[in-house]
């Protein structure tokens, strides 16, 4: 007899849990139209039963017992969102060593432990899929492994993390400086109260980690993705950056050039007329560069309840689907290519430079001449006086494309320049004439 | 002894078929590894076949026999680049017959017989997937079924037309004249000799009329989109629109509430902080509002040689695995739901009107009071001379959501007031405060 159902266990019950139980139930019918099978919840895993929650729920389906939902025979399906790595990892191990099909929101576990699950998975012949992970609503994954198949995919900027994303947008509107706009962001809810994961660029790091994986058929370590956050992002470099044309924004960058790699997030100067600088607020965007395709963007919020639900949801049409073919553990593409990282001398970028120099005669020719000395050409430069009483001037510089290893030739001979008093800031620049 | 080999049957060779060849050589051992089957090309039909190209081919692969690729029992796949319905829709209709699996960028195909290609296919097992008919390279059609699948899309607004959004961008840039603009986009080759098919809409009224059947799950006849081109668009209309904080794209819309379906093409004004307000040039876009994910947007090459060979060669992919699992014929979803036109009284939004008045007094006072008879509210208006000796004035207005019917009525009262010389043009409004 052919099976009218497909039981799903829920481990974890907050924000996108109860966004998933909403979207299950809203949507029951377009869903069985769908994959021609009823889903429904079998239990949900949470810390404790007894909490009143703002969605009705049969009170049969709720445990704290982990066991109750991994080792439950009637279960098919396993939603992950429970977050934490630990004891998360070992309990999605488990589910797969009971022949239970995987679907998480978890990037921390993905780009951390993804490879022992997938391959897991693989040896079970489940499926395991985590769409929800990057991007929150937006389909990228799937673009990645589907949509762009066919193509080489040679570079992927992202907007990954909605509230760096909303800090600098706000920074940038209103000339605030950093620690306020992070607090308001704090009492609306967009940050956390310790946010350092969001502004250091971990979490972002997380997801490139993931989307490096999957574009460019490696198995890319979270430890090798450089990382630099926003929190020493200033009001001033984002006033210079647009007067010459760029908006700042927290990139995550994912490069292969013939085979070689690299992986940073960190903020970065991306010119205006790029589609990257208008992606405003809590949204998130992914830019990919494909050798046939050529350039396209992925566009959506980046978190929410109801969006992140959708994901995890189409994931799970997607395990169901496979179900009904008798398919599963076979959608994922393994990596198939080794990871060979670029050195310094091979990482190439346009930067963006402001020096506070001493305000005296010579000061600029000694600057240009250290440039040139480390092969790296200027594109635009402008020189201001600081404006106080202390007779010093600002040079802000944007380079023409320099390689990592000579921009930290120039700052090491900058460092013994008595005329410069400081290295300001120092950003990437993404845009503009060269790419 | 499992099958080692794939073998696909081109039909035409113009500029995307050369691309579909680029990509099977360049990508060859990357598409082995995603699929584990070797991919080769065994007939390409051609209108000449001692034609020069501009591509290494096997001179055996080539014919201008149809039948020689649709009866070839050793071909599995047939790929479709040689455009037009007839005799395009025969063939289809008889390769799907010998079980063979199509991949297609033929939109006109698909706006117009879709549903018995599908029915078609269903019937026999096979494949049918014509991602590249919709947005070139971007993979829109496959997150419309998969990625939001669980989703309930209620709105569509897509710039789905290159060359009229070359146009657009190009006449906003520089105020040029269309006429003067479309003879340029002729002689760079993004517009055609004979233009209609692109700038009076009927190219983006078929994309629209794919989409809306899949987004919608229902059979969108194309007959059924209101179509409107953009050669009547005028460098004032596009600068009165900015001057109100508005760009003038083509845009496709498509609709659906509770179930009352409306779908249109039309030069809209939008909102000039709405993203698709900055979608330039040749590229493409689709903005969905998902009643669950929100708002998320697709960008990238709307056409072009290797972008839409890309899409195409995606779908090669998808089609060759589900061979290698058995499962052919059955990824797609029959629409389900019945299509309930939206009726002038259903159909919302927000317009754009300017008028060429007698410069007199009372004129506003007769104007605004019509307004309020066709219960009509203003958002915005402005006033002004036109300039010349005539004693005229232009009235911009820009109203709150109205429904079309009392927009229709509107007009009608206007015909019959004598201080309005000309309703001079009239365009419907997205973006901005209300949606």
């Amino acid at each position: 007899m052919e099976k009218k159902q497909v039981k799903v266990g829920l481990m974890g019950l907050g924000t996108v849990g109860t966004g998933v139980l909403r979207i299950l139930e809203g949507h029951q019918s377009d869903l069985f139209k769908q994959t021609g099978l009823e889903i429904v919840v079998e239990k949900i895993l949470v810390q404790d039963t007894s909490k009143e929650r703002n969605i009705r729920i049969n009170p049969e389906w709720l445990t704290t017992d982990p066991y109750a939902v991994l080792r439950n025979p009637n279960i098919d399906i396993i939603i992950e969102v429970m977050g934490r790595t630990h004891p998360t990892k070992e309990y999605i191990l488990e589910a797969l060593e009971n022949g239970k099909h995987v679907v998480t929101a978890n990037k921390d576990l993905v780009a951390m432990h993804g490879a022992e699950i997938l391959s897991k998975a693989e040896e079970k012949g489940c499926d395991v899929f985590y769409e929800a992970s990057v991007g929150g609503g937006i389909p990228i994954l799937r673009a990645l492994v589907e949509g762009l198949s066919s193509d080489r995919i040679h570079k992927m900027m992202g907007i990954v993390n909605g509230t760096t994303n909303y800090i600098l947008t706000k920074m940038s509107k209103e000339g605030a400086p950093y620690e306020k706009v992070l607090k308001e962001a704090q009492e609306l809810g967009y940050a956390e109260a310790d946010p350092t994961s969001d502004v250091e660029g971990l979490d972002a790091a997380r997801k490139m980690a993931i989307l490096s994986t999957l574009g460019f058929h490696v198995n890319y370590h979270l430890a090798d993705v450089q990382v630099r956050g926003i929190s020493k992002v200033t009001a001033e470099d984002i006033h210079y950056g647009k007067k010459l044309g760029y908006e700042i924004k927290l990139l995550g960058i994912a490069q292969n050039d013939d085979g070689c790699i690299e992986v940073s997030v960190q903020p970065t100067m991306i010119h205006h007329t790029h589609p990257l600088a208008s992606v405003n607020g809590v949204f998130n965007a992914v830019y990919v560069y494909g050798e046939a395709v050529g350039e396209t963007m992925f566009y959506g919020p980046g978190a929410g309840e109801l969006p992140t639900a959708t994901a995890i949801t189409s994931d799970l049409v997607t395990v169901v689907k496979n179900m009904k073919l008798g398919v599963n553990g076979r959608g994922m593409v393994a990596p198939y290519r080794e990871t060979i990282l670029k050195t310094s001398e091979q990482i190439e970028s346009k930067f963006f430079l402001r020096l506070i120099v001493s305000d005296q005669r010579g000061v600029l020719a000694e600057i240009t001449s250290l440039l040139a000395n480390s092969d790296i050409s200027i594109e635009q430069i402008m020189q201001q006086p600081c404006g106080d009483a202390t007779k010093q001037a600002e040079i802000i510089i944007i380079t023409h494309m320099a390689t990592k290893a000579n921009m930290e030739k120039l700052l090491r001979d900058f460092s013994h320049l008595k005329s410069i008093n400081e290295v300001k800031s120092l950003y990437r620049v993404e845009g503009g004439e060269e790419k």
